[in-house]
């Protein structure tokens, strides 16, 4: 094959280091219509692990030092998936070198960090280099097919979404300590890694934007058994937001690490006036939809739905994985035609505003922050 | 038939009466082990329409003066089934008259009506005249068997609860204005209306009280229709609160009369330290609970869930209509064994307490309300 | 009141008599439209036993003869709840007395006693003696809805019917002998009480008649602990049939007292050319309709939606009961309109053609047994 | 790397060969465990077409003639997805030339193949060649999850199971002729296509063979729009089948194309003496089991869920063709261990042999097939 292909290299070998590679590994199966991709390198800082991983996953090599990576010039595309809190100094090494960067969610720890990634993405945008953040939950076929509904009418303006994010895992008080409940690694609990989720799909299922927000944070456990006896949990287990859009809705949102039963369980309801729709992720499938005669139940496998052409015949149901290599091939594609993909490191340092906001409101006895000059209040 | 019967008279006649009298009409047939009733008297303002009613619903007779009424030898319980701002003199007249009362929910529109009208009820108690407040969805048997796990411990400490109560019957902006829609009649919006039931489920299936509010008010559509043209809506088309529990728990509530699709959709969610429950008041017979294996479906229709032995075999439905029954049957077994029923004016207060305060904050810019002294902050 | 009445009487106390007695007790409050009826008699073989319930149920007098209560001018309406095998003898009698007659399903315990009763029926009919047989679901908004729109077309063409009536109260090997599992008394097992529903229900929503029919038997615990020792179960414990309808559909049928976890699980699902429609009866305010969208929950509470403009607004749900009073409400119009009611006793017998095909089948390896002429094969 | 690999033949290039494809791309990326494969050859009539599909799925060469391929050592594994007609031939060679063998289901179009065929994998597998047949709806974490629950008496003894496999592709009489609706190349219609899944899950949930058939064929559509011309479907739109299993369980099949709205429902249902068990393919990641509580739906996607630590943490649910990934690995752990997979070749025939009696039953007038010596017949 004479074919050019693009070079990946992709930072961070862990859960979402086996989901990326995952995705660079098919999205030429599936979207022959986006340039091919060569796996290059699989980047860690244990040689031995690194090494094992980039085998398992089908990388030609692997490397501890992402700094190495970045000058090599058969590296086109940087994907970021590590913790947090290196976001920000390799995107912006990345992008200095001229590397096309996916960051996944969020986009980095402090609201600082995000506003020079964003001039960074601004600036070298200008130069064909593309950027993109990792709110995978858009590629899902349910949930784009929402918004196409949404921005076509089919439930009218948009007075009130009911949304939450409930997983268990922390649900056991003596589940151990770690580092996602440091807020010194973490930045934040289930509000920056649930509720940024949230917040990114109120954004793209209502194209609108937060105006204003009043948030409240509980921290059901507040200490865990850590390495050395019990330690201090210093982020939030659990959070609510009620965040009013600019042009007039107010979105309920709750998340949290300790909703016995819940595993994954991403639900959104959207209330308009002439209609509503919903979605769970646990049965990430299917959306429902009520125009008037009830509650329609959606399965949205169909070849004309969002994202299906490149899979499977009708009733042949998607994964949460799948999200990801539909993710590559939107990136792929924004490379080639030269036209920046969504979402983009704005929209990610959008979420985090609100975050902050619902953080400050908490911190203040719930008093509601304005994030937009003139907020209506219907 | 010797047997002594209490006599009843119901005030009001229309949503509310009808439903009153079905139920005293088939307690009987359901509860032989109350006291019997004798259905003396329905009460309403026109002659005509209330003599129609009394006959179509089984009444001895009707009456257009309830002051009348309450002088007759007769009649042992009066039934308050007026508009809200009526409660609170035909009540305090009727417990004065030695009545057994049962006052339909809201107790009264305002905190002070109701102040009085329970310190009336401490005092007629004291005589052996009881009262209770309209609550009927406590008589859900759902609801209940959802109590008694609670209080048994199978979901643990409750952390989080989800509730919503939602409606769509305003979601058409050109509906007319309506009594219900004018503040100075109806006294508040969806939050009274449905908000008020969701509050009084919190207490009930917690067992707890709430500590602090937040909340916030939307009026959607905020003129309609009227007799004489456009009119101002002077209440909430839909409320939001965040209600913090005495110990420890936070539950996050919605109602609305907008959410499109929802006709009466009040729905529970409460998650615990070690299991979860729920309920949709659109699927009342059932209830649904995860105490590790997954989410079950109940069909709480055995004759060993509560208030079930009185109707029908094992998976043979009950309608909404069901729970007056069991109401007048609980205030009868009150009656006649001399102990104070629940929901109390009591209870009816203490969920006006905290709709108070939840537009109180929401009149704030979302500040917090401490309704007791010292709240818990998880 | 001067209003003459149409005096009842229902023979028979147990689980149905209770039933129709709270029908009539409660038609004239939600049917003002009928002509008004005066419960007078409740007839029962245990004197004590039958006059504790006629008190309890809101009945003038009871009586322990039911040819006494034939006799009485006073009595217009003979309601028969006893068990099978007594239905023929006294509706014969009730209608040759003149009295309107309703027969609880199923009609009769064989072919030849609903034969005869057809033919009385038919001959009172033409002196304006109305009949009718309980087949009280076609009295569920849902079902009667389903009805309307398979006959407006909505959803083309029936093909295939998929229909289980499931219950559970026999899964236990150990419970004890009764009448209901000896042929001499029940006449059938499940096919009998339970297939009889769904087989009305197949012509109802389908409006046409069985052609062909396949069978199958099974009982599955051969004998139980009577009251001298094991004794044979001699009716079936489930029952299997593949029907084939006059115009070419083909419906599979399953009925059983063993599905566990099924307490009243009768499931219809009915596929079109262009549509499709589904039912649950432990759902019963709810149907399902596919016309191309995906499935769509109605919940069957709208005041146009059939039988419910006489109940509550929409979203309040009504239970299992509420059938047997929409269907004394219709016996009632048709005695004031001298229009014959559905379904008729023709109904009754028409099913049980049906099941005796079944049973024939059954029993003679599974042979396809034509009830009608020209069967198409499609 | 020097780890020896296993080389992998695909023959067949359409929807099966690009789902096959896709598992011996990622079997090695999610089951380190089991020996690496060399994806070699991509195998199609048309060479342009299946050179790139080759280069898009990721095969190192393509070839038109799967007669070479069977002849190069560099091949251990000859991965089968043609039409049916071609499977017996294709499969007799490989096995014949030493190759590990795939085939989709179902194994032949005729039992005499198919008897042929397990004689052929008999004789390898005495050679540690391995064979098996692509039942992959037997790699789905809840299916298997199900049989395991059974298989460990969690519901007891299974008397009643209800089956249906219903698709919608054909419900439009004006849909144009194919293959797939010629017996002579299709061999069979809904029947062979949908029921050989259901059999199959039957013999595998209850780990029973089927001792007797009743059965049904119905071809709604006799005719359709041909090349030249209108032309007869000569294999059936939809299948009824009755079956009793050895153990004394009875069970009810449908499978139709024509089940207006379903798109890939295979759904079952198990009830047994203590329990139930159900599932449906439109939600692949839940199962529900009743065992006395209520059912419970579980969401199939816990590290100790069989097939699932594998792939991703708790609610990160699985899509259709994660399936084939599994299977591709069961093959691989068995020619490593060379102890012979499951679905065998004989497990393909026994299906066969049950849908040849359905046949004959429907040919028949519905006559009882005997299929072992002494059927059961509770």
């Amino acid at each position: 094959m004479t074919t050019p292909q693009l070079g990946v290299a992709v930072i961070g070998y862990a859960f979402m280091g086996k989901a990326h590679s995952n995705a660079w590994r098919n999205v030429g199966a599936f979207h022959p219509e986006v340039p091919a991709v060569a796996r290059r390198v699989l980047v860690g800082r244990d040689p031995a692990g690194v090494a094992a991983a980039a085998r398992q996953y089908g990388w030609a090599e692997s490397a501890t030092d992402w700094h190495d990576v970045l000058e090599r010039d058969d590296i086109d595309i940087v994907d970021v998936c590590t913790p947090g809190h290196l976001h920000h100094e390799i995107a912006i090494a990345a992008l200095a070198a001229g590397k096309h960067v996916l960051v996944e969610k969020p986009l980095t720890n402090t609201l600082a960090q995000s506003t020079e990634l964003v001039a960074a993405a601004v600036r070298a945008r200008s130069a064909g280099v593309q950027s993109m953040v990792g709110f995978n939950y858009r590629c899902i076929p349910a949930l784009a097919l929402a918004r196409d509904l949404i921005a076509n009418g089919r439930i009218g303006a948009v007075r009130e979404v009911r949304a939450a994010y409930l997983q268990d895992w922390l649900v056991d008080a003596s589940a151990p300590m770690s580092w996602r409940l440091r807020r010194a690694e973490a930045g934040s609990g289930a509000l920056g890694d649930l509720g940024s989720h949230v917040v990114d799909q109120l954004r793209f299922l209502l194209d609108d934007e937060v105006a204003w927000a009043t948030g409240h944070l509980a921290t059901f456990v507040p200490e865990r058994p850590g390495p050395d006896g019990p330690e201090a949990v210093t982020v939030d287990d659990a959070a609510w937001a009620l965040l009013g859009l600019s042009r007039g809705a107010v979105a309920s949102v709750e998340v949290s690490r300790m909703a016995f039963g819940r595993k994954n369980g991403l639900a959104i309801e959207v209330f308009g006036t002439s209609g509503s729709i919903g979605f769970d992720l646990e049965r990430l499938n299917e959306l429902w939809l009520d125009s008037g005669a009830g509650r329609t139940r959606v399965l949205v496998t169909e070849s004309d739905h969002p994202h299906l052409s490149a899979w499977w015949p009708p009733g042949h149901v998607l994964g949460w994985d799948h999200t990801f290599t539909t993710e590559a091939a939107k990136l792929l594609a924004a490379i080639d035609t030269g036209t920046p993909p969504e979402p983009s490191f704005e929209d990610g340092l959008a979420v985090q505003h609100v975050l902050d906001a619902v953080e400050r409101s908490a911190a203040s006895g719930h008093a509601r922050i304005d994030l937009l000059p003139a907020s209506p209040t219907p």
